[in-house]
């Protein structure tokens, strides 16, 4: 559980944007501002730093002991009422008749019913919480680095198993299998493992594809505590390499850390895109990097600002970026060496420790 | 992947609603349309029973093999084009100025940026494609059914492994593991696997409580493939049972076989949840019955309509729908039992094959 304190910082939104409360329901934000993972409600935010948390009977216990020493109302709703009438006489309890709400995470129809519900002046919230989730505190640094030590015992303990034969599939099912072991409350996003001619596609499923000598493996893949996602991707030789493989992983780990040189408070996101492919360019494999080289990484696996040629915005610190250029030949083979850059000042802290020298596992 | 022409039904939503086009961008309605799970891009449906499948390099292979034949048209944006650029020229192109959205699939903010960019009048899909999904094909029934065994040999596997000291946490990853080996996609939900105390919250999250003698053991789980998913719930004992739990297993299974017999096409679906809540209240537990009785399942875990209280809607054919009552009993147990049911005519067929005779493991 993350124990920050963030109602006065949602609060001063509230007064900021001259509203009279903020509504959470989304299960990130609610996240967010509980800290804990396995909780249902809505949380209403007011502008003097208080926040209300209504919940059901199921959650009543949990909220009581763990939200209110923390300055939370916690309010329980019978399973007879419906939710917008507990809601709604909350809300008029509190006087509150413009309401921000929750507009990248509310579909268009769940919007309709909550105004039609409510009967409000409704305002988005934005990128106004987004922007606060950016810059991570060193509590869920903590959590991010958890989740990816357990990432990497996992991939530690499958590449010694590893065999010819042994599929796709069941290599991603072992690897997820360890992760949960390790204390991962899930799998980051659908682990992406794949073999020899597969790995030139940035995307790919795992399949029935069986390995063989001479083939790159390829693991993009992470695991989740609290909460908090990581996210890896690691490219290793099956048996031997060839030259022409030698020399990609090369070129693609020369791009990754000129990157991670580059990257700075304040430099422009697009630049870090730019520092890496300038080394893909320089050797001669510019049209093979295909993607951005990153996204930032938090409660969810992509949030903003993202590493690509096109984001304007500035790197700043506290925000988590994955490094993961790429270089994918189709047909033959694609390598990508992917860390988590933690910016701080004019040097970022890697949070991965997985080697990145080519390995070349044993057959 | 799921051959079917869907083209037609959606063409005729169009037409129906005096729209010029739909379009389709969820995951979920995608996987519907054109029958494959890992592909990305946009669908527009046209009122002439066409569609034009928008994609990018990554996926143009598999769309021109796969939907070129089955009547689609496949246009390949580049990376350079903006997404809303493209479709833009493709809904000029075909005269399309009332479009038919995915009200509830995309955000409020998702739908404001397609606004601003389209510049056409909008009109929501509503429920017009849920209401045609409800009703499962044949084929689309034995990918659920496959999820279903896929999951029910994972159990199967499972059970005779468990042992004291193992924990929930453990347990539920080896779940897990067997289903993924077995050929799922991914868990249908988060594996709830609980373990005496524990298994009375109907939500419950492993944990690291390790599994003792006398201690119920309930496993709540399901299976992907081709993107269906499965869904169903076990409680068995591990050592010996009290009378209690035996009396209460007993009247849950009851009142589980009591919906059963009670489902038929046409009658509301609030009465197959009141046929298994008369059973449990005439035993006396009426108030440890807490939640609805079942939901419909198919490309998405939870569908419309449900088996609560309070869903006036009738049972169709072809309706996959869950049935698992349980019984909780807050500080000592709970069970549960779930099959999914296919309703058709005066019988519906049970689509899960797992005993349902309590078990209790051997120590």
């Amino acid at each position: 559980m993350i124990q920050l304190n963030r109602i006065p910082a949602l609060s001063a939104v509230v007064r900021e944007e001259d509203a009279d409360a903020m509504l959470l329901t989304g299960e990130v934000n609610l996240i967010y501002i509980t800290g804990l993972t396995a909780l249902e409600g809505q949380c209403l935010i007011l502008p003097d730093d208080t926040a209300v948390f209504v919940t059901d009977g199921r959650y009543t216990e949990v909220a009581e002991q763990q939200l209110r020493p923390r300055g939370f109302e916690v309010l329980t709703r019978s399973n007879l009422s419906g939710m917008y009438d507990f809601l709604r006489s909350v809300l008029e309890q509190h006087g509150v008749r413009r309401l921000m709400y929750e507009d990248d995470v509310l579909t268009v129809s769940d919007f309709a019913l909550m105004r039609e519900q409510l009967q409000l002046t409704f305002q988005p919230i934005g990128d106004r919480i987004r922007r606060l989730r950016a810059c991570k505190s060193p509590e869920e640094i903590a959590c991010i680095v958890k989740a990816q030590r357990i990432a990497e015992d996992a991939l530690s303990r499958l590449l010694p198993e590893l065999h010819a034969g042994i599929t796709e599939r069941e290599a991603a099912a072992r690897l997820n299998y360890y992760m949960a072991l390790g204390g991962s409350e899930k799998p980051s996003f659908d682990t992406i493992l794949l073999f020899g001619e597969n790995t030139s596609k940035p995307h790919g499923v795992p399949s029935d594809r069986a390995l063989r000598e001479g083939d790159f493996i390829l693991a993009d893949f992470g695991a989740v505590y609290h909460g908090y996602h990581s996210d890896m991707t690691r490219t290793v030789a099956y048996g031997h390499a060839t030259e022409e493989m030698r020399q990609v992983y090369e070129t693609v780990l020369a791009a990754q850390e000129a990157a991670a040189q580059a990257a700075r408070e304040g430099m422009l996101c697009c630049n870090m895109h730019e520092a890496a492919m300038h080394v893909i360019e320089q050797a001669g494999y510019g049209r093979y990097f295909t993607h951005a080289l990153g996204h930032s990484v938090g409660l969810e696996i992509h949030e903003t600002p993202v590493a690509s040629p096109r984001c304007e915005k500035p790197l700043t610190a506290g925000i988590v970026m994955t490094d993961e250029p790429g270089i994918y030949m189709p047909g033959k083979f694609g390598v990508r060496i992917e860390d988590m850059l933690l910016i701080e000042g004019d040097t970022p802290r890697d949070l991965t420790a997985f080697p990145k020298a080519l390995e070349i596992l044993a057959v």
